[in-house]
């Protein structure tokens, strides 16, 4: 079904996708690739896909398309406290594929695979009928045990977010609607900010040992804070989070200063890819420490409570803040 | 985006797919799963989609669909001398998925992941905007440096392939000509055995080690015997190959019997997931006596040779079979 003047699959994965493969991935000229721990740690593995016209826009550039099929997935591994050792790529192209949308893909896929120190192992090419989709499966490993899980904070725990939180949300909201009265109180270069992180997840690989060593639970933030936060925390467990703790870019700051009503996507808008961590009273000061020696911010918000009901975002005036839609739903 | 009366993202899970999870999985309530070799195995990594409509018909039952998806990772885990230790699922559904399709589809993916001890470890669900993509990353393990290799065949090895040739290929034949002339040549018991062999492919797992023991190099029959079988010469090597000997269900000689021509979709059509593998002279009895042993049929059916053509099926006259179509092609 080749069309005319297009490579065959093998001629495609040669030219574009062999230049990435990593050792164990024999060139790419298998149907498998190895992949062996360093002794004394497991394999964390890891499955996300983003579909075209759901989770980015098909006209993005094919590089930051790449960019975010792979980040979504570091981010993943390293929110369990592990650090990456590969991946494998399922590519499914809609009908009207081209080259150069393939060249700036995995131009963009090994620069992000570099700087992650992440190789490709293999993957699968195959129409998709529809949309494009891109399926990451994400390798990170650990000292044996030491994953850590979404599911094991306990109440008293303090609840901490790295970087800021609503950048990407509030970026999304500018692509939709790019005349949106708030828009015109930030200047040029911060509506960038907003838009670039809304393209560019920032996978926080940085804190991974940190959070490691300190945290007695974690995830990254992909579907909302508020949302991720009640699916951390499951029944039995709730929580106080002080809003005006939540950290905001001046981008987003600006943003919920010009229309205070934009605290709600912030909230619970996702695409943050910021990691959420809870940690014991007593090790949050390590914690901390451990992630400005990382280059990450790390910020407390809150604490885990007893109880069945979603977490409570306080206001400054102490009011509970009522979220129309509580995360991104898949379906 | 839920439609009425549907279920949550974690609720489809915690009811369809927590059942399928295994040790490291966590019950599928992270983002993550561990997975650690046996000491002294590598774990080897495959990762193959398919998609309605291009894989599969889309009125399979779920429950085939399922299992379609499964055997092709398996089978490339097994003819690399793995046995299996578990997969990620990647779902990408239609806007007009049911829960009563998602039931059989788990079912189907229960039963083929509990016959061959490979459970399921995490993965994602998310729109397709399309068709239905069913993903499968799938791990074996090897012990260290055991993994056969596609490319490392030597002039002079033997061919071999398990089973028989190209029931799925008549089996597709028939599904889209069901009153082919053909068809008529056999009774029903054998027209069902070859639309049998293109739903359910059974990966030869049972084959794994002696593979591993006594190959010299190994890949699955997924996209046709003619064109696989090029693929894992590659250039400086060809091979002779005499039909004759190519292995055929007591269906497919019939049909082949009825109709001549039907040799080439025999030999090219794909969707086997028999294991095509090379040994050296010297082995090729223990290989034959182990796969007995395993209770695999394995036919000798050529030679390596050295050269740059393409593979060359002699027929019993001893000319060579040309190929309209070498082999199924992903785009």
């Amino acid at each position: 079904m080749s069309g005319p003047g297009r490579a065959s699959e093998e001629g495609l994965i040669a030219r574009y996708f062999a230049p990435l493969a990593g050792p164990g991935a024999d060139g790419l000229r298998d149907d498998a690739a190895t992949l062996t721990p360093t002794p004394g740690h497991d394999l964390v593995v890891t499955a996300d896909a983003v579909v075209a016209g759901i989770h980015y826009f098909p006209d993005d550039s094919p590089a930051s398309i790449a960019r975010k099929a792979l980040g979504v997935n570091l981010s993943d591994i390293a929110a369990k406290g592990a650090v990456p050792r590969g991946f494998l790529l399922t590519l499914a192209l809609p009908d009207d594929w081209t080259e150069a949308w393939l060249a700036g893909f995995s131009g963009g896929l090994g620069a992000a695979a570099a700087e992650a120190g992440c190789p490709l192992l293999g993957g699968d090419t195959v129409r998709s009928g529809g949309p494009a989709l891109i399926g990451v499966t994400a390798f990170g490993e650990v000292p044996s045990g030491g994953i850590v899980r979404r599911g094991t904070a306990r109440v008293g725990d303090r609840i901490c977010v790295s970087g800021t939180i609503g950048d990407a949300a509030l970026g999304l909201r500018l692509r939709l609607e790019p005349d949106a009265a708030w828009a015109a109180a930030l200047d040029p270069a911060l509506l960038a900010v907003l838009a670039d992180r809304y393209l560019h997840p920032r996978p926080r690989i940085a804190l991974a040992n940190a959070i490691r060593r300190h945290a007695s639970a974690a995830m990254d933030v992909s579907d909302g804070l508020a949302g991720d936060l009640a699916k951390m925390l499951g029944a039995g467990r709730s929580a106080r989070i002080a809003v005006g703790s939540v950290p905001l870019s001046e981008a987003a700051a600006r943003a919920c200063a010009a229309d205070p009503d934009l605290i709600d996507p912030v909230l619970t808008g996702g695409d943050d890819y910021e990691i959420l961590c809870t940690a014991a009273p007593e090790k949050l000061d390590a914690l901390r420490a451990e992630a400005t020696e990382a280059g990450v911010p790390l910020t407390a918000i809150g604490t885990v409570t007893s109880g069945d009901g979603p977490p409570r975002f306080e206001m400054g005036d102490g009011a509970a803040r009522v979220f129309a839609a509580g995360s991104f739903s898949h379906f």
